[in-house]
C-alpha cells in the first residue's frame, strides 16, 4: 500500500490524476484498503455501499468519479464523452438519491460541461472536479483554523459520529479543529462516543484520530453524559447534516441527548459544518423531516421486535453554544440578512 | 421443549424440585433453552457466564443452586450435606464476587444450616431457597401491584436495560407494573434502549415483552432523547443496582441521560426496586464506586485504542420522580429514620 499522508483523504485522485482514489470505509479499521477506480459502476457502487461516506467526500467523489468515468469510456474523445455526459450524471446521482451534496456536485459538473467550447469538455470537467476538492479541503482547512480558538493545548474533547478527514477530501468539519491543534503541537484528549447503530465513532472516528497520533477513547453513546457529569469533558464538537434558519441542528441521532448532558453540566457545545450546511429556507428543526432507517441495523432483535430507528434528530438553538464554519463562527438567526451578508448557498 | 409460563422465570425449580432449572440467557433471543442443573460446578458455570443474570435471580439461583448441589453429591445424607456445605457455599459465593445478593443469598442458606438440627440440614435448606424463591416472586407482585398507579390503559412506556422477568424469579422490577397493567387487560407501548454494550434491551427485555404480548420497539441509546423530544413517552421507568440515602440512584450506565432528557421535556421517571436496594448506608451517589469493564466489550475497535466503559451511571435524585418499591412510593431521605420504619435490609 503507498504511503498515506495524515489524516488520510477519504477521497483524491490518483497521484498520476487518472484515477479517482478512495480508502475503502467498509473495511476500517480492520484493513486499510486504497482503491483506485475507473469505470462508472464501480464508482456509482463505492458510493452506494458507503465504501466512500459523509456529504462533501461524496461530492467529491462523484466529481471527480464523472470526469474519470468519461475518460475511461470515451478514451479521450471528447465528443464522445460529451454524448455520454447526461446518462453518466444520471446515473451517479442515482447512487444515493437523498445526498445533497451528491445532487450539488454533479449539477455543478454538467453545467460547466455545457458552458464548455467544442472539443473542451474533458478538460472542462477535469478543472471543475479539481475546483470542487480544492474548495472542499479549503473549506475544512478555515473551519480548522476558526476552530483554533476553542482547542487549547491539553483540550478534553468529546464528538459524536464521524464528522472527520473520512467524511471530506481534506481535514474534516468537527474535526479539523482537532487535527489544526494538534499540527501546532496542542495535546488533546478525545472522546469518541460509538454512535450507534452504525458505529462510525468506534470505527472511523477513533481509527482516523489515532493514526494521526492523537489519543481518543471510544465510549458507548449511554456512557457520554457520565463522563460529561464527572468533569472529564472541556467541550463537545459534532457536525451536521443541516441547519435551519434559527439555528436548530440535524444531526446524527444521539447528538441531541448529548447536547442536553452538555447543557447539565455547563460544558460548551459547538456545531462544526461548511457555511452551505446552513440552510435559510428551512425555518426550524421541526421543518426538517428525519429518514427512518431498517431495524436491520441494530443487529439481532427478538423475531417480530421492530426497531425506533431515526438517522437524525434535532439539537435545539439554546443548547448550541457556537456555530464554526469555514466563515468562522456564525450567529443565528440565518435569514435573509444572513444570505446577503453570506452569499446564497451554492 | 416444555410449555413455559409468561412471563420466563428466569430461574426455578425444576418440576419435579430435584433440579436447578434456568433459562439460558446466553442464547436468548436466538433460541430458547432451558437447562436443569444438578451439579455445582455446572451451577458456578452458569452464574460465572450470564447463563443466569441479574442480581434477584442471581440471588435465587444460588440458593436453590446451593441444596440441590449438595443433595446431588451427598446422595441425600444429611451429615454427607452438613460436611460439604462451607466447602460448597464459599465456591458459589466467588462465581461473581461482586453480587452483592448472591453473598446474600448464600450468608442467609449458612446461617439457616447452621441453626437446624441434626439430620435436618438438607431439608432446613430446602425450606430457605424456597423461602427466598418465594420472596422474591413476591417483592415482584407488590411491585407490580403498587406501580399499576402510574401504567394506564394505552400508557407508553420507555425503559433501559433488563430489569424483567429474566432478572428474578417473578415478574421483575422495573417491568412487573407493565406485566401487571397487562395482566387487567391496559394496551401498553413499549420502548426497549437497545443499551450498549451487552444489549440486554434487544436481547432480554425485548424478548421477554414481546413473548408476553406487550408491544414492544427497539432504540439505539442515543435515539432516546429524540423520542421523548416527539411527545411519544409517557413515563420512563427503570431498575435500579442501589440506591443511596439522598435518592441518588445507581444503574446501567445510560440510564442518566434518559433521565436528562425525561427531565427536559418533563416526562416522569420512575425507579423500580425492591426495598432492600436502597442502602442508608450510602450518603449520595458520589459514593458509588463505578465498576469499570474490559473493551472488548464494544466489538472492534482500531488497534490499541481504548474504551471507556464504565459498568453504571449515577442519577442523581433531582430527575427522579418516584421510587417504586414492593412497600410502595418510597421518598427520600432513606436515613435512620427510614431504617427504623421500613426495617433493616438484610
Amino acid at each position: 500500500m503507498p504511503h498515506l499522508p495524515l489524516p488520510v483523504p477519504a477521497v483524491d485522485w490518483s497521484p498520476d490524476h487518472r484515477a479517482l482514489r478512495i480508502l475503502d470505509q467498509r473495511l476500517l479499521p480492520g484493513a486499510e484498503v486504497v482503491r483506485d477506480l475507473l469505470h462508472l459502476e464501480e464508482i456509482i457502487d463505492a458510493i452506494r455501499t458507503l465504501a466512500v461516506r459523509g456529504a462533501p467526500a461524496i461530492g467529491v467523489a462523484a466529481a471527480i468519479g464523472l470526469v474519470i468515468s468519461l475518460e475511461t469510456d470515451s478514451e479521450g474523445h471528447d465528443s464522445r464523452a460529451r454524448a455520454l455526459l447526461d446518462s453518466y450524471a444520471a446515473r451517479l446521482q442515482r447512487a444515493r438519491p437523498t445526498a445533497v451534496n451528491l445532487g450539488w456536485a454533479i449539477e455543478r459538473m454538467v453545467r460547466a460541461a455545457h458552458r464548455s467550447s467544442v472539443g473542451r469538455v474533458l478538460a472542462t470537467l477535469r478543472a471543475e472536479a479539481e475546483a470542487i476538492r480544492a474548495e472542499d479541503v479549503a473549506m475544512c482547512e478555515a473551519i480548522g483554523q476558526h476552530g483554533l480558538a476553542i482547542v487549547p493545548d491539553g483540550a478534553r474533547v468529546l464528538t459524536h459520529c464521524n464528522a472527520g478527514a473520512l467524511a471530506t477530501a481534506g481535514t474534516g468539519t468537527a474535526l479539523a479543529p482537532l487535527y489544526a491543534a494538534h499540527a501546532r503541537g496542542r495535546a488533546l484528549t478525545v472522546y469518541a462516543d460509538e454512535t450507534r447503530p452504525l458505529r462510525q465513532g468506534a470505527r472511523l472516528t477513533a481509527w482516523e484520530l489515532s493514526r494521526a497520533g492523537i489519543s481518543v477513547s471510544v465510549l458507548p453513546d449511554g456512557a457520554a453524559a457520565s463522563l460529561l457529569s464527572q468533569g472529564l469533558v472541556d467541550l463537545v464538537i459534532v457536525g451536521a447534516d443541516r441547519i435551519a434558519a434559527n439555528g436548530d441542528v440535524a444531526n446524527k441521532v444521539g447528538t441531541y441527548g448529548v447536547a442536553l448532558a452538555a447543557a447539565a453540566h455547563n460544558v460548551p457545545f459547538y456545531v462544526a459544518a461548511p457555511r452551505s450546511t446552513i440552510d435559510p429556507h428551512t425555518a426550524t428543526g421541526r421543518d426538517i423531516v428525519i429518514e427512518h432507517r431498517d431495524a436491520d441495523e441494530l443487529g439481532e432483535l427478538p423475531p417480530g421486535v421492530p426497531a425506533w430507528n431515526p438517522a437524525f434528530d434535532i439539537t435545539p438553538r439554546a443548547l448550541v453554544r457556537g456555530y464554526l464554519t469555514d466563515r468562522g463562527f456564525l450567529e443565528p438567526p440565518f435569514g435573509a440578512a444572513f444570505l446577503l451578508e453570506t452569499g446564497a448557498s451554492a
